[in-house]
């Protein structure tokens, strides 16, 4: 203990002269904090002092934050599960070496472990990679998974717009082979499904083809070697004007302008899944090349399945989305809100907390969106690389899948904006709050026998409190009560209780309300009854939070 | 994609010549997956050119194995809530100071992350340090949190005995200052509820308090500077015998045979806390050493309160008890049940393994015990490691702490052996499968048709599939129910459809039942009804597995 109080004085000296935390942090925890949290505040100078604090990019989630969090977790998993997922975990960190050439210049974002002796390992950065992983390791040629857990990233984070070091993804994915386009139309009735059920109605999903972008590319006349970059610069279409991403096509990418100009035709086109393949499917330089006839026609047999589930009209079928990672090869989509975007100011701000900041890469909220809400794509090629060649030096043949990741941080940042109905939120359960009430000279608090009754509720599933204390007065319990919001309270008298009764009594109905004075055998089934009476709808709070808009 | 594809092809002739996945860790995963999961054995040959896996000591988590985890989850927050815990979520990582001189000669477990630029971080050892880190951040007096996550420590694996480098930790912990052992005895009480809810009933609680095992070591002879390691001696009474803990004791540890040996006496002691409690008070010598009287004193304080929850005929007070960890201050406590023990032969095992084996620490399974199932203690110092002083000098007040931890993965492989029940559970929640039955040359398959009614199912919240095909017999369709395992069909007939109607049909009831023809608006309703018929008892499968012995 010794060596450890040194150790500590020192870090507290180390920490207090260094990296102070930033206000947005402290305050994500302070804010929240005070329904059930008893704040104690240290005196200033004792804060001056010493601070602590969470990595950069990270925060602690606590109170509300998380009722909701958790509640956006179970609507996901309803949803998931109703379309037969089944859900693995995989090790927060992976080989080294699985995790790379996933990710092409994201790469340098990947988090490493120290090399301790033994493997080198890599904190994940999506669930995508690992997912195949497992798929290729246990040699499964079909399944329907969804996982939801943290991945890594060692990005410039901008916390309040939920873009952060350490994040969760809510992955559902299907692997396998089967006919054409009608997993893909069932990941697109989930991200709907999802969307919706969050109470999130003003969304819309660019849809998109790998192929068909490829075809453009190759009939618009780039070069195989370039598409990459090309497509790269296609992709900051939702944050920059065309003139700039002409500009970078030109200047930085070395493209002819007439070849520029031609893409610029192509990637301006967005509409309604029909109104776009009629006008592609029109374009007979375009339709005459494979990639993109391929990837109209699958387009084209989709539309179908996704007017069975009747999702179209959320749908914008739109040239200009590209999705920066390597490994899609079919559709890609991505679901936006008004709040994706950047605002229209965002260059200025970002050139003055540039200039203003020392240290400009500190939190980039001011000048960013709240980016996608949740995207995906297929990718057929993926676990293949997993898959070794066998004897005959043949390749075994690759797992297709299909997949969609909701960012639940950005939806949480969405959700949070509900005002009202996150104010009648609570961060606990607590149902009931069992009370004694005596005096005189032989009172000793009844502590035993509050225990005893909690006991009895606990048993029965039913979530209850007390003060921690051998004696207190009506008051203090009745403060207790309110400041926990729970609905009930089990009173215990001192002549009561000994002749085998408690008072049960709902709270918030003024003073006048004495409750009802119940058998200590019958007390469990009254609560039980009371409880279910006072639910508004039979929904709970959290339950209308999330169906609200 | 090229340089990832080179990146891969070098990665896979790397891994084939060295680390072979152990036999444990893939037929973990294999075992399971047949359920959901189409298993396409690779060829031999294939196999072994190239294998993957997942770094030491980790593994990937799937199909019914989920299902049982995430239902321990579910049982112990509902009992965790029902306390009034609120829940909070830390980053995986945490500053490596935060980590510092907290968990004495296991250090040297911490994984660290690589130094990138930045701040030096380090994952997590426990759930404790960062929520002591977040209590004494945020200025918090009290608060009863939980919390279930991962931790991390490099420490030898026994996969098949629940002891992994990355596993799961499930914590309750009340702060704040209260009336004595009040907080103390509701933990204890939560601890049995848990192993209790989980159907664990053949379990026993050590309890024993760091104050009175101080006062009986300074009693002993002890000098201040040894009670520590002294103290590390006893703690391996649970798996050696007395006399290999003496010997370590005098050879080791310099304590003299008589220090020893009236240690001995005591750490021997062992029963009900009434019978224990007894002996101890009646003995002069220890009573008049402060601390063990206040340890007394608290014991039997804590002992009404246990009375009250009905829960002292789990508990042992037991003085051989003395926790590894430096942070606790007064009672400490552990559940254990038979397999907690190292077999018998445990030595002789480790020593064959030892002679046996290449690398001898590649998995310890078959010479340990599953250890302790649940365990915890209180810890009234560890938040004021991280409070400053104010600038008078004085430190500010810590706040006292108590809590348990419960060692998922260690229930999970008890709850793991209830073989009859486990083999009932199903990996997915697929309740309905969506059929069409039709022939002739205008037969199409009605694959649209089936995605409308699966998307109603599911909009109704029912979790539905259907065959991923344009057209498929009524023999594939059933067979791909029953590998799912779902109850209930819905068929879509050539003629009925059209006309407005489908088949509803309970699976598994022979070829002569041929269910009810009911009108497509109807269909929801009438699935639901039947859903509920379907259910034993009204309870899932799921439940009955904690339920049960």
């Amino acid at each position: 203990m010794h060596r450890a109080a040194t150790r500590l004085t020192k870090l507290i000296r180390r920490m207090s002269t260094e990296s102070p935390v930033t206000p947005a942090q402290t305050q994500s925890v302070t804010n929240d904090a005070n329904t059930v949290i008893n704040q104690q505040k240290q005196s200033k100078k004792a804060a001056q002092t010493f601070t602590l604090k969470t990595p950069k990019g990270t925060k602690d989630w606590a109170d509300k934050d998380m009722i909701v969090r958790s509640a956006i977790f179970d609507k996901l998993t309803g949803i998931f599960k109703a379309h037969g997922g089944v859900t693995i975990d995989t090790p927060v960190f992976e080989l080294r070496e699985i995790l790379a050439g996933k990710y092409g210049e994201d790469s340098k974002l990947i988090y490493n472990l120290e090399d301790q002796g033994g493997e080198l390992t890599s904190l994940r950065y999506d669930l995508t990679v690992p997912f195949a992983r497992y798929v290729a390791m246990n040699g499964i040629s079909s399944i329907k998974r969804y996982h939801l857990a943290k991945v890594y990233r060692r990005d410039q984070p901008a916390m309040t717009k939920g873009r952060m070091r350490e994040f969760y993804q809510c992955d559902f994915d299907i692997a396998g082979q089967y006919d054409s386009m009608v997993p893909d139309a069932e990941i697109m009735k989930i991200l709907c499904s999802g969307l919706l059920g969050l109470g999130i109605t003003e969304f819309k999903v660019k849809l998109n083809h790998r192929k068909i972008l490829d075809g453009i590319f190759q009939v618009c006349g780039v070069a195989d070697e370039d598409v990459r970059k090309v497509s790269s610069a296609v992709d900051k279409l939702d944050k920059s004007p065309w003139e700039d991403v002409k500009k970078e096509m030109v200047v930085e990418k070395n493209q002819p302008e007439e070849v520029a100009d031609k893409i610029g035709n192509y990637v301006k086109l967005n509409g309604t899944i029909r109104e776009v393949l009629d006008i592609l499917q029109k374009d007979e330089i375009l339709t005459a090349n494979a990639s993109a006839k391929e990837g109209l026609d699958e387009i084209e047999t989709m539309l179908g399945y996704l007017e069975a589930f009747d999702v179209t009209k959320y749908i914008s079928f739109d040239m200009s989305l590209a999705r920066g990672l390597d490994y899609y090869t079919g559709v890609i989509y991505e679901a936006v809100t008004e709040q994706s975007a950047p605002p229209t100011d965002a260059l200025e701000k970002k050139e003055k907390a540039k200039k203003s900041k020392k240290n400009a890469d500190d939190d980039a909220s001011e000048y960013v969106g709240v980016g996608s809400i949740a995207a995906g794509g297929r990718y057929d090629n993926l676990v293949g690389m997993f898959l070794g060649t066998n004897s005959k030096g043949k390749k075994a043949p690759s797992i297709p899948c299909v997949g969609v990741s909701f960012g639940v941080e950005r939806l949480f940042s969405l959700i949070k904006q509900r005002q009202a109905l996150i104010e009648k939120i609570r961060p606990t359960s607590t149902q009931v709050f069992v009370m004694a009430f005596g005096g005189g000279d032989n009172w000793d608090g009844f502590l035993a026998e509050r225990m005893k009754i909690a006991g009895m509720l606990w048993d029965a599933g039913i979530e209850s409190e007390y003060v921690y204390k051998k004696k207190t007065n009506p008051r203090k319990q009745f403060d207790a009560a309110e400041k926990s919001g729970c609905p009930i309270a089990v009173i215990l008298g001192k002549e009561e209780y000994p002749a085998g009764e408690v008072r049960v009594k709902t709270l918030g109905q003024g003073e006048e309300n004495e409750g009802k004075l119940v058998k200590i055998e019958n007390m469990v089934d009254y609560v039980q009854k009371k409880l279910e009476e006072l639910k508004v709808d039979g929904k709970s709070e959290v339950e209308r939070l999330l169906q609200a808009k």
